[in-house]
Parts: structure tokens; C-alpha cells; sequence
């Protein structure tokens, strides 16, 4: 049966679209592996709609899964094939068709790099509505699929606000065209929903229309102290009614994470010293009109003489915004003292997010004498990471580990996933954060998109064939 | 079986929740009708969760159809019963529950009517992220499930864009609470968004979650006249880029447009000449800081300097503001002078804007003598509003114009529903703005979520029991 369907893909792609066995690298089996991985039966790498839809009707009439694959920048396991699989890689399929300056939209293929696509679009005085840190890699398929967060959702919101049309692949080859470029269009169902954020179970998205925004002028950015969560939480209002749509970042940090950084990281620049309770980054992005030169070191002096903040350093320079940046994303040296660790990408109300830092410290302590567990993330978008490291790192540990993280998350009526996912690490926590009736409607869903269950199958969701 | 199913109906709720026969007013038939409407079966009314659950299970094991109403502001007939149905009017599920000021969000039931919504969200400082003339009767609900639009789609986008939780009840009584708060939630399928724009059809939309905007500390206004089409493409680049998010308004209005509002309806104060070829009324939502106090004049000097307008006048009051959006939404005295006459809500990619008004034009003179053609709308959003007049307002010519206006909007990728649905009004176009592949899926989608067809029977799309 597999060599029937790897024999079938044979006759039906050209030779470069298709690699097996030795030709097949790591980076389509699991690149942040340490160990050994999975083969699957051959690599796709089709360069044209037409060819995805060929090879997803023999793989559906012969029941064989497809995993579906961008960059390969996923955090949970999205994109890892098992050895019984087909991977389409739609890399080669990556064409930018056309920017429209007027509309602001970007027409492309699914395989476009992110950075590639934000290159094109700055050359017509545009942005691409979202950034990441695997802006080098990342796809616009994989950042629909998985409906991307990173740097600006505070701004422009997750992927899913900025998708205008899509073109996908249904499991049976059907070719849905619906590559709307309107900003409004209410005819019937939007049926490109189904397929933003399903991570390829539903169908496999080979084009799509983004809405991009206007290249802010200049960007502003701070680094401020404060005293209590209160006034972190007072302080994002000030900024949001000051700064109205302008507010392009607002990271915090607890005090835990910044006195680790400053001890494990001593390359770094710290702005402020470690008596703060807690650290905000915080950007303003702004147009070329009417804003007071000086207006930014105003609105700081405001905040203070408020008693929002206590203290806070404006980057004067390029090189002053990349050191306040680097303690947020530039970690990874301290990081690598904690090993072995793990991560969390969580999102609970706003008002929750201290209570649930505390209550992490206070259930992590007594879980285990040597635990460490730092807070930090997107406060601004409801979304917090979080590293934690008890000096074991086996299945047993991270399951437990997972077990008090996701129960406060849980209890707080927050997500397990903010923005990576759930592929196949989140799988057994999906129900933490979904109810039961929630449940089964994306069964249902599953069920009626792809019959024969080759989409991605394991991923998002388990039902049995 | 009507009389059954209205029986199981009476014996389930109490009486102030149901209205048979004369009881039920023309709000519940067709507010718009100047004819005789039909009257369904009864009207229920009711104020909980778990009674709409209840009367759908007795319609669904009955096979009765079921209409959902909120504020039956509508214009494509999307809550207008038939007389073996069911009205399932949700006016008296609203309770507002709650308003986080800090994670900037809503948590109501579905017939909360947007201006109270508005007025509790202004009480903390925010503001709902649509506005619409139907305001004090449109309810939440209803915004929801048709994905309304309005006046601030340039700035915050279309309704769904703020949907964060939804709490819908399948055609089984199910009871979906989806109600999450967060701005990220990447935890499995959204499958609320199945329920946002489908018009009732695929659930019941009993309460919501929505995100909330600051409120814009000051409005600045202009009316601006531009001479030809490119001028106003590059003027809405110069204001996108120099606003950037703070561009809260962007209309504009052919050269006939104005000329017709200023021989009919000689009450309104008319700002420019008729000498110019396009009129264009703008806004910019602002902030508390940073905005010099001239800035907005400077912008308009800036843009008559560089070639893009040719003439602008400034709102200097709240009564000049009036004034002007009254050329843009209070000319109906004119409109009375066309009666019979057509409206059209249509979208199209930007740039051929000016191509559709001067072949609408073309087509419509070629078509009747007596053609009167007026074009204007939400032009920054890709939206065009059309008012056609023969001097005919039988089916026939209405069906005539429909097909000259649908024929170019299809030629042009366009919608032939930007933001008011489908509903009855334009279930015979929608093929004409989706493809054959789309359609099938959105019947799937119907089947799978509604095997008994019992949700808004008839609206959107067309199915067989």
C-alpha cells in the first residue's frame, strides 16, 4: 500500500518535486530534534496549485496521510511527519503575485517567506501586518495555518485579522478558490475561516490575499520600572488612551526574570536596576504628522508624576532599542543554564495574570525544592510565556509540570495556547481549554472536511479512523 | 403538526414569552414593508439561554423553521418569517454582564442594542468598535451574526474582527459557550467564527464577547474636493501614512452625487463648489498626546501643496461635522425625489472604483433614458453604496439593474454584499460573487451544522430538505 502510493506520486511529479530516503534532511523530519527522527515515505515540493490538488486526491484515494509543511519554525510538533506519511512542503510555491498600494493587500503564494514578503512590501511604503522572530523562515501558509501572534498583535492583531483570501486544497483535491481582496465582503459563509489556525487538518492553503499597513514613520521605545501590578495594569489604560491605535508593544516582565537575566546573562545592557517589581518594554509607533518632537519623553514624565511608573530609559538610538529588546527576546544564554527546561505560550484576562504568577511560584515551590519558574510575555495581548526548570527533564517531570501550569491556566478560564498551537505537544491539554460541546464541533468539522482523515492527521485533534 | 409544535411551545414557556396571532406587531414581520407581511406561527421572546435551548429542540424534533431577530434593522430581509415558522426574537436577552477596563472587553447577551453597549463602554472609557445609523435598535447579536460594518470599519474593521467569544445554540439545542476573553486563544479550531456573519443560519447567537477600543480623545473632520480619481487614491495613501491608524473616516462622492444633494435638498449647507469631480469627507480619531494643536490644518495644506486635493474646509464645531456627514447620510428628502428607485451595498478592489462608476453610468443610460445612477460610499474600505432610478420600480426592472450592476461589480472580483448579507434579498446573486466550490462547501457546512434545516430557513443559500 505505501510503495502503491509512493509509486503513484512517482509517476505523477517531476523528479525535483519529490525527495526519498537519504535525500530527505532533517529539516522535514523534526529540525529541533536532538534525537533520531521519522522518515515519511517521500517529500513533496509541488510549484503549482494544480500539482498540490494532484497529489492530495491519490493520497486521499488511497487513504495516506499528508502533513503539510511551511518553514518548519512550529513550537508543538505541527509539521512532524510519521514515517507512514506523505510531507508536502510548499516551499517552492513561493511567488508574490502582486501588491496592491491602494488596497494595501499582498497577493502571494502559500511558501513566501515572511521576511521576503515584508521586503516587497516596504518598497511600496507597507508592512506586513505581522513580525516574528522566525520572520527568516516562516511562511505566509504556516503563519495562516497556525494563525500566528509575535511582536504587533497589540497593534494589528493575530494573522487571522489580516487574511482577506485564501486558496486551499480540500481533501479530496478540490481546488476552494476564495482569494477575496476586500475589506468587506458579507456574501454568504467565509468559509476561509475553517482553514486559518486549523493547522492543515482541514485543507492545505496553497494562496492568499493579506492585508498589509501602512510603515509607521518611527518607532519609539521604553523601558520602565513599577511597583505594583495595579499600576502595570493602569499604566497600559494611560498608554492605550494617549497612544489610541499606536501602541505597537507592551512586555512585562517579572522581577524574577529580570534578576535572572542580569545574573545569567552578563552581556547585556540593564537599563534599570533590579529593585522594580516589574519591567516594561513598551513601543510607540507613529505616522509623520503631528506628533510633538517630544512628545514620547512628555508622556513618560506624565506617567511618572501619575504614579503609574517609578522610573523609565527612552532608547535614544537603534543600538539603545535593540539592548531593550535583547532582554525580552535575547535570553537564550541565561536560558541554557536552566536546561533542561519548558516552555509555556498561555493567555488568561488581564486582571488574572499576577494571581497567576504568584500562584505558579507558590505551586511550582512546592512541587519541587529546586524549581524555577519565570514570567514574562505579551501583557498587552493577554499572553504571558513562561520557563520553568526543576533539573529533570523527563516525560513524567513535564507532564506534571503540565499539570499545574495548564490547571491555574484552566482555572483562570484561560488557553493553553496563545499563539503556537496545540500540533501534537498541546494535544492531551486541548480539553483544558475547550469544552466538550466545543469539542465536538471541531470533530464534526474534522469529519466533514476530510472523511478519510489524511489531513495533518494526528495533529489539532484525535479520532479514529 | 403547526398547531403541535405551537402547542409544545406554549406548554414550555411562559405567556409573556410567546405572542400569537393579532399580538404579533409588524416589528416582527417586516418593519420596512408598506404591504401585508406574513405572520409566523408565534413570536418567542426569550430571556435565558436555556429557554433557547429548549424551543429549539421541540423545532428542531419538529422540523418547524425557526427566525432569529434582534434589532430587525436589517435590509436584506434576513429576519423576516414565513408563516410556518417560528420567531425567535432575542430583545429580551439584555444584560449587559460585564466590562473589563483593563483586558478591554464586553460580555453581554445577544439582544443588548448597540448604543446602550456604547453608552456602558464610555462610562470606562472605551468605545464599541462599530457604529451604525440602525445604532439605538441594532443589537449585538444581530451585528454579530450578519458581520455588520458601519462607520468605523477603516479603523477597527468589520464586526468580526472584535468577536472574541460567542455563545451560540446549535440546531440541536446545544448549548456552544465559546466565550473567551483573550485577544489570543490558539487552542483548536475557532468554530466561532462559523456563527459570525451566516445570518442565523448555522446557530443561534445567544450571548458574546466583544473587544472594545479606546476612546478617540478628539475627532478632527474635512470635506476635500479632488479632481480626478488618481488624487484621491494618492490622498488616501498620503492620510493612511500620515494618520496611520488614527484615519477613522474616509467617504467619497462622485461629482453627480453632490450635484444631485445640492438641487434637492436645499437645506443642507453645502461646504464646496459643484465644480469639483470628487468629494471627499474624511476623519481622524486622535489621541491626548502629541498632536500639535495645528497639526490637522498643516496636513490639509501639506495636501493641497503636494497636488492631492484641490479645496478643503475643516470642521470647526461639532455643528460643522453635522453638517457635512449630513451630505454623506441625511440626503433621504433627496432620495424621496427617486422614488421608486434601487440601493446597491457593493465592494471591489479599490483602483477600479472609478471604472465601476463610469461603466455603471455607460450601462445605465444605454438601459433607460430616464436612468439616474448616484455613487458613493465608504471608499476607504472598498465599499460602494449605489442609488439607481428609472422611473420603474416593478420586479422586472429592479431585476434588470440588479444584473447590469451585479454583471460589472462579478467582471471586477467585487461582492455583491459588502456588509448588509445576503439574507432573501440577494440569495439569487450570490453565485455571482462565489464560486461553485464555495457554494458546495457552504452547503456542507449548513448540513453538517443543520441537518433538519430548521435554522432561518431560506436565508443565504438554498437547500432541499
Amino acid at each position: 500500500m505505501d510503495n502503491d502510493v509512493l509509486a503513484a506520486l512517482q509517476a505523477l511529479v517531476n523528479e525535483s518535486s519529490i525527495l526519498i530516503g537519504e535525500d530527505i534532511s532533517k529539516h522535514y523530519t523534526d529540525p529541533w530534534s536532538k534525537g533520531l527522527t521519522n522518515k515519511p515515505l517521500c517529500v513533496l515540493r509541488p510549484t503549482s496549485t494544480i500539482e498540490v490538488s494532484n497529489i492530495i486526491k491519490i493520497c486521499n484515494d488511497r487513504k495516506c496521510g499528508v502533513v503539510p509543511q511551511g518553514g518548519m519554525t512550529g513550537l508543538v510538533g505541527g509539521g512532524i511527519p510519521k514515517t507512514d506519511e506523505v510531507v508536502l512542503s510548499l516551499e517552492r510555491m513561493n511567488v508574490i503575485e502582486h501588491v496592491d498600494r491602494f488596497g494595501k493587500t499582498m497577493t502571494a503564494q502559500a511558501g513566501v517567506v515572511l521576511e521576503t514578503a515584508n521586503t516587497s512590501a516596504e518598497m511600496q511604503g507597507l508592512t506586513m501586518p505581522v513580525d516574528l522572530g522566525a520572520r527568516g523562515s516562516a511562511t505566509l501558509g504556516g503563519l495562516i495555518s497556525t494563525n500566528a501572534g509575535g511582536n504587533r498583535v497589540i497593534r494589528n492583531g493575530m494573522m487571522r485579522q489580516s487574511v482577506l483570501g485564501i486558496e486551499a486544497v480540500l481533501a479530496d483535491g478540490t481546488v476552494l478558490e476564495s482569494m477575496n481582496t476586500m475589506l468587506k465582503n458579507n456574501a454568504g459563509y467565509d468559509t476561509k475561516q475553517m482553514f486559518i489556525g486549523s493547522e492543515g487538518t482541514l485543507g492545505i492553503i496553497t494562496r492568499c490575499v493579506v492585508r498589509l499597513q501602512p510603515k509607521p514613520q518611527s518607532i519609539s521605545t521604553a523601558f520602565v520600572g513599577a511597583e505594583s501590578f495595579d499600576q502595570v495594569l493602569d499604566f497600559l489604560v494611560f498608554l492605550d488612551d494617549e497612544l489610541s491605535g499606536g501602541l505597537g508593544a507592551f512586555e512585562v516582565m517579572w522581577p524574577n526574570y529580570y534578576q535572572f537575566v542580569k545574573s545569567t546573562c552578563p552581556k547585556l545592557k540593564l537599563p534599570l536596576s533590579d529593585k522594580h517589581q516589574f519591567y516594561i518594554l513598551f513601543e510607540s509607533l507613529s505616522s509623520n504628522s503631528g506628533l510633538q518632537s517630544n512628545y514620547f519623553e512628555t508622556l513618560l514624565e506624565n506617567a511618572v508624576t501619575q504614579g503609574l511608573i517609578d522610573d523609565g530609559v527612552i532608547a535614544q538610538s537603534l543600538s539603545d532599542r535593540n539592548d531593550f529588546w535583547a532582554i525580552r527576546d535575547g535570553v537564550s544564554e541565561g536560558f541554557r543554564t536552566l536546561s533542561p527546561m519548558f516552555t509555556y505560550d498561555v493567555s488568561m484576562p488581564l486582571k488574572t495574570m499576577n494571581y497567576f504568577a504568584n500562584q505558579l511560584e507558590k505551586e511550582m515551590t512546592s512541587f519541587s525544592s529546586r524549581a524555577v519558574a519565570l514570567v514574562f510575555g505579551h501583557l498587552g495581548d493577554g499572553n504571558l510565556h513562561v520557563v520553568v526548570s526543576t533539573g529533570d527533564g523527563s516525560d513524567l517531570e513535564h507532564n506534571k509540570i503540565n499539570d499545574i501550569i495548564y490547571g491555574i491556566v484552566s482555572r483562570l478560564n484561560g488557553s493553553v495556547s496563545a499563539e503556537h498551537g496545540i500540533g501534537t505537544e498541546k494535544l492531551d491539554y486541548l480539553s483544558w481549554s475547550k469544552t466538550a460541546e466545543e469539542l465536538e464541533v471541531m470533530k464534526s468539522l474534522k469529519r466533514s472536511f476530510d472523511p478519510n482523515l489524511i489531513l495533518n492527521p494526528g495533529k489539532v485533534l484525535c479520532l479514529d479512523t
